[in-house]
Order: structure tokens, then C-alpha cells, then sequence
């Protein structure tokens, strides 16, 4: 429908702008006099990942822009980051947890590496209710992210692995660094080892099984960062059934389920027989406001067995006790009182405040013509605009609107032509993007 | 000098309670009901993990004499835990802090995945003082023990490592879960691929460097965990000397730089030509009374580079965005008010405290006529029973006194014949303990 972006002229190629700040692109990188050089190799996983970062990368343009353009006011729409207050309730939970490590009865040290038994109590009770999740499988952490490359460095690094596509970058950058991707083709964008299974509206955002090669594991975010969308509970149970004939773990991401509106499952632990195939990970980050405060879970069923038939959780738990050392006392303190009555009626209303700006977006490039995906299920617009970079795009709207989004290829391959607007941010700013994308667009 | 030992019996061998809670015992380690297997195969490095992690081994001995003798007063001395408030400046900083996350003026979400700037600033300026540390190679962190394994995902897997004999755990379980290790030879207890660098009183506990094999990377840690014993200006120098020579990396942990009482560099940093082959880690821990807090940091030098030429701080930068969010923004918060002089000035106390405590242990086990070690630069003592087993005199001090210490052994094969005992505890606690010890020992 390209009619129906008339307002919109892609940047011709010629001048877009290419990821500008690989590391990787001097074959040294040195700088300056050299007075020594260890005789270390650079490790070869290393030297495979690709470019920057993708969050690190859009900051740095950010920032290049506003020195551009001093006057301007920007908005960010791009890195998923939280900007409502926290709750009250919450915040002096961790202010007083804080306070009594000055008193001589409410001083602690060392917790369990595997969290506070109380927190992971509230955790199974509360966020996996009715699904057999024990307390002594959930292991408390500092974030989803962490809890990514801890699993990584769990398992062998023979394996293969699938990632939707397209996908949250750690997943395969993660992936990278331990060795389990191959090369990077250049011609495809993709990791010669790692299975991308494409999402896209032709499928509903959910793979063709039938055509999706066999690996070891498969990485699975729902609802989905970039594209919003969630699996529902069909799928979901399709992916348990092809993990289980395949013999494969499914290494799930929860970690927008608290934005889950309709019937779509909040946990692969909803669908039957999943506690034999699959680990969740998830984080308090986008439910509570605590990107900046960091605190996560993942829980590994005891049901879930090697080959051997030893269980991950031993191992898993041997990780989290040798490379981890459990979150802050002060933090878990505030997990808990997430997990109050109180607290949890609090952040829904934090919730439903992101999700009216996500209609706010959503309508806004409805109105412009474009077809939007997400922003029902999760803090996420995912927006096409067909034929065009989504390098270029994230440009245009940099350049002309002084808006921050994500370029969808950031994400993968699958994530050409679109961008990914978050709904994060406080409403006037979200209503001020509105305005002037319905003026530049 | 077995006849100073008269009071002290070796229990025999054949009682002796060895790790009971190997996970690799059991060959596949299944139990109940088994409804399906993946076809996962366990990793060959977990495979490779000698026995149970130190500590939780030690905790679960303790739970166990506890559960058999519920009126016993059991003294903690093994687990070196802080057990003093933390000086309520610091606490106060960081209750501020949460709940300003509940204004919209004070709300913050993600912040830098290397720390706050401030925090990095006052680490730079405060700890490496006239060391020419930058602001930007200081990476702030959730703890020590996370960020050597990040220092271990960052290197190619093909690496030598040398430890030092005894050593903290942590560095050679993370060597074998990124299959660094080679195999444990059950003879000699060590991994076949990692280079056991022994410090015995022999050699001032500082490795002998004309006879130590040459290795890729030496972790260091001075103050020792477990010896106590600080390394001195000209046996770092010769250290930065022989890496230097060999085309190594040291990766230095200074985690107990701050019960230095003696000339004894407290950073690897204030040898000349340390910054072209060292990072260091470390840790306000010990430091400020954060085991249950968390936060850490690493200084990655920018002179420090791979055999090509490349900055492994860009490198280890990456490895930090990838697999690490930062630290809590509460936490860091805390760690700024450690560092303002009045913050600093009343850790001081705490360490002072905890050193008073270091005398009595001392003093003790020299009364009882055994060789004592450490003490003076550390929170821990390091004592000597010759020609007994480390596990025997743990499971004799706990069952005739109630006090939890640390067998040597689960340091390394040099620990075998010494218990290290930590100086952290109330001060009621270490004399009540030193009256358990002198009458039962």
C-alpha cells in the first residue's frame, strides 16, 4: 500500500545512515602509542558478534543528534525504559528494608544465591498460580537479561539454538558469545548456526512448525519484544508438543506478561506438560518500574531432565551459586511488596497508564494509513512501512520529528521495514509524538 | 610441632565426614517418576564441577549439627559475612533513593550498564588515587563473584589459567563451567589444565615465579582469601614483571584491599606498568557491609590489550551491555555515600571493629600454641594444624565448640592441614568463641 504513504518519502539510500560505531570494523581497533601487547588472542566468539549493540548504537545517534541540535525536544520512544513513578507503597518497602541494615537486629548479610524464600514464595503463589511452579524453583535474580547469559553458560555450548525472528537482540548476541551461533552471512544478516523462525502477520507471529528445523533450543518471548504480539494458548501448546517430539527446551520470556489484556497465556507453565520442556525467565522490570532497580526471576522445573536424565535445575542451581550471588536484600524487598494486594493493584494501574499511551500511538499511525501489530498485548507498536530501511525510517523520524524509536532490523532480518515505537513515556509526551508524527509523517 | 597440639586430636580417618552432597555422585542423579526426557545432553564442563560449591556444602553441615543439637549455640566464623550495621549515612542515601523513584522528578529507569557516572568518578578518584585509573575503564557491578564470571565469558575458552594454592573457589569453578579446566585428577584434587601456584609460609605465601609455568591468565587476590596474607609492593612488582614478560593478563581481585594495615599496595594498579597487564575486581562486600546489598566494579585498563592489538575494555564493555543491566540504582546510590568522606570515615570503624576481632582469633589459637597466619591485613585467620585433616578439624571445632569455620581443603589441595577463620561477628560472639577454643581445642 504504498499509495498510502504518500507523507512518508524514504530516504534514499545513498544517504542513510549505517550503523556507524562496530567495533569490529578496524581489524585492530588500536589507538594511540602501544607499550605492550599480551600475547592473549581475542576470543573467537567475540570477534563474531556483529556491530554494536543495538541499544548502545541507537543512544549514540540519539546523543549525536541532540549535539546537532541543541534546541531540539527530543522524545524517546525507542529503548522499552519505564518513566512512571513507582508506587509508594513499593519504594518505602525498599527504604525500610534499606534503613534496618543500620540496626543491629535488622543487619544481613549474605542471602540465599537463590533469593529470598519469602519472595520466591510470593512468586510461584502469585504469578504462577494453579500451575504447580514450587517456591524452590524459582531463583530469584537481577534481571532477565542476566538470567539470559547465565542459562547460556549452563548449557553445552554444542548446542543449537532457534530465536524468533525477529527477536530481542540478547538471545543471539548472547548466543554469540558462547559460541553456539557460527559465522555471521553477511548477505542474510543471520548467524549461520541459529535457526531463525520468521514472525510475521502472515503467520500470526508464530513460526511454521512443520518447516522449523529441529535445534536443541528455542528461545521464545512472549508477548513478543519487538513485534507485541502474544502466542495464545493453542500455539503455545503447539511449541510444547514440537519441543517435547523434538526433545528440545524452550527457554520462554516472560517478561511483558503483566501487559497481557486478553486470554493469552501469561506463562508456558499454563500449557500442560510444559514443566517437562521448558525454563521461564521473567523480570519485575516493565511490571513494576524496575528497569533501573533491577530484579528478575527464572524458574527451572524440577520435571525438566537432560538427556541422562539429571536435572537442569542442579546445575542451573550451581550456576546461580558460582557466577551469581543473589539480588540486593533491599531490592527482593521491594519484589515483595510488589507482590502485596496493595502493590499489585497499584502497578495495574501503572500498566493501564502505558497501555493508553500504546493506543494513543497505535491510532496515531492507524491514522496515518500504516499497518500497526502489538500495542494490545504489550507496551509495543510494531509499524510497517512497506519497501523502506528500517534504518532509514528510524532516521527520518529522528531527523524530522525528533522522535526516538527502534529500527525493526535491529531485531533481526525479520524486523526490515518496520519500526518499534514503545508506549513507555509520560502521556504528554506521548500525545506531543502523536502531534507531530500525524504533522511530519 | 604436634606436641603443642596435645589438647587437639585428629578425629581418625574413618569417621571423618567427607562432601556428602556431591551432585555428580549419582550418575544421572534422577529420582521419582520420569515422564520425559529432552534430548539435552548435559554440558561437559558442568560435568567437570568438582562436588558441591564450598559454602553451600558448609551450610548444610551446619543446618545438619544444628537440626542434631537444637540447643547449641553455634557460632558463625566460616562464611566470611559481615555482621555489622551499615553507618546509617549510607543507608539513609539509599532509602532517599528508593523513594524518589516514586516522584516523577525523581524516577529514574535504565541507567548506563557501567554504572553511574558519579559512582564511577568517586570509585576512580577515591580508591585509585594518583593510579591513573579513568573513570571510564572503572565498570560498576552487582558483586565480585558475577564479575569474574564475566571476566571468564569475555576470553576465548582455550586459555591457560594459573590460580594461587589456596584460593577462593570462585575462580577455578568459573574456569571449569567455561571449560578451562581440564579434567579434576581425583589423586591430587586440581583440574589437569590449571596451573596450581602454591603460597604456603614457605614462600610467604607469594608463588615461587621462576618455577611457575607460564598461562595465558594468573587470578590473583591479595589480600589473600584464605591466607590473609597481603602481597607486597616488590612481589607484585615481580608478578606485573613476569606477566608482562610471558604476554599474560593478571585478573586481580582487591575485594579486602580495605584491611590493609600495613604498607602493602592496596591495588594492583600502583605498580608501574600494571594498567598494559592487569584488570582488578572488587567489591564494596567487605568494604561497606554489602554481601546482602551487592555491588561491585572491575577497572579495565584501556593499555590492556589482546595479542592483536584490540582493547579488551571494549571487549569487556560489550560483554557488560550483553549479559549485565547494571547495577541497582539504589544500591549505587549507597556505594557514592561509601565514598564521601564522612561515609568512609565510618567504614573505617566498621573495619577497625572487625580487625579487634581478627586480634582475638589471633591471639586464641597462638595461645593454644598453633601457627596463625593472616589476621593483619585481613578479616580472616589462617591456622595451621599439621599433619591433620582440614575437614576433620572443622567437623571436630563444630561438634565440640559450636563454631563453624572453613576446612582449607575446600580452597585447594595447599589448604589441606589449615581452617580458615573469619573475623566477622559481633564482638560477644568472637569472645564467646575464643572461650569455646581455648577450653575444648
Amino acid at each position: 500500500m504504498p499509495s498510502q504513504l504518500s507523507s512518508f518519502m524514504c530516504i534514499p539510500r545513498a544517504i542513510s545512515v549505517q550503523p556507524s560505531t562496530d567495533p569490529n570494523s578496524s581489524k585492530s581497533g588500536r589507538a594511540g602509542r602501544i607499550d605492550h601487547l599480551t600475547k592473549i588472542p581475542r576470543s573467537v566468539n567475540m570477534e563474531k558478534l556483529q556491530s554494536g549493540y543495538l541499544f548502545p548504537e541507537i543512544f549514540m545517534r540519539e546523543a549525536e543528534y541532540a549535539q546537532r541540535n541543541p534546541q531540539a525536544r527530543l522524545i524517546r520512544l525507542g529503548i522499552g525504559d519505564t518513566t512512571e513513578p513507582i508506587p509508594n507503597i513499593i519504594t518505602s518497602a525498599m527504604a525500610k528494608q534499606a534503613l534496618a541494615l543500620s540496626t543491629k537486629q535488622g543487619y544481613r548479610g549474605y542471602g540465599a544465591e537463590q533469593g529470598n524464600r519469602e519472595l520466591k514464595r510470593a512468586i510461584a503463589e502469585t504469578l504462577y498460580h494453579g500451575m504447580q511452579v514450587k517456591e524452590n524453583e524459582v531463583f530469584v535474580s537481577d534481571g532477565a537479561q542476566c538470567d539470559i547469559s547465565r542459562v547460556q553458560i549452563l548449557l553445552d555450548a554444542s548446542l543449537s539454538v532457534a530465536v524468533q525472528d525477529p527477536t530481542f537482540p540478547a538471545y543471539i548476541d548472547s548466543s554469540v558469545i558462547v559460541g553456539r551461533a557460527g559465522k555471521l552471512q553477511a548477505e542474510t544478516g543471520m548467524y549461520k548456526k541459529i535457526v531463525y523462525m520468521k514472525c510475521e502477520p502472515e503467520n500470526d507471529f508464530f513460526p511454521d512448525l512443520t518447516t522449523t528445523p529441529k535445534t536443541d533450543v528455542i528461545f521464545f518471548c512472549s508477548p513478543n519484544n519487538p513485534t507485541g504480539s502474544a502466542a495464545s494458548w493453542q500455539q503455545l501448546k503447539q511449541l510444547v508438543e514440537f519441543a517435547k517430539a523434538n526433545g528440545s527446551m524452550i527457554i520462554y520470556d516472560s517478561a511483558y506478561s503483566a501487559y497481557i489484556s486478553d486470554e493469552s497465556p501469561r506463562s508456558i507453565f499454563e500449557i500442560p506438560g510444559a514443566k517437562e520442556v521448558a525454563i521461564e525467565i521473567s523480570s519485575f522490570s516493565k511490571f513494576a518500574g524496575f528497569t533501573g532497580v533491577r530484579l528478575g526471576w527464572t524458574v527451572v522445573p524440577e520435571e525438566l531432565l537432560y538427556a541422562n536424565g539429571y536435572p537442569i535445575i542442579r546445575d542451573y542451581n550451581r550456576i546461580v551459586c558460582t557466577c551469581f550471588n543473589g539480588a540486593s536484600n533491599i531490592v527482593q524487598a521491594g519484589g515483595l511488596a510488589c507482590l502485596s494486594p496493595e502493590g499489585f493493584q497499584a502497578l495495574k494501574t501503572s500498566i493501564g497508564y502505558y497501555m493508553e499511551n500504546a493506543k494513543v500511538l497505535v491510532d496515531t499511525f492507524e491514522s496515518l494509513g500504516l499497518k500497526v501489530h502489538g500495542g494490545k498485548n504489550s507496551p509495543y507498536a510494531w509499524v510497517h512501512f512497506p519497501g523502506c530501511s528500517s534504518w532509514d525510517v528510524f532516521n527520518h523520524i529522528l531527523e524530522r520529528a525528533a522522535i526516538v524509536t527502534i529500527p525493526g532490523v535491529g531485531f533481526g532480518p525479520g524486523g526490515e521495514e518496520y519500526i518499534r515505537v514503545s508506549a513507555f513515556g509520560h502521556r504528554e509526551s506521548v500525545l506531543e509524538a502523536s502531534r507531530r508524527l500525524r504533522k511530519f509523517l
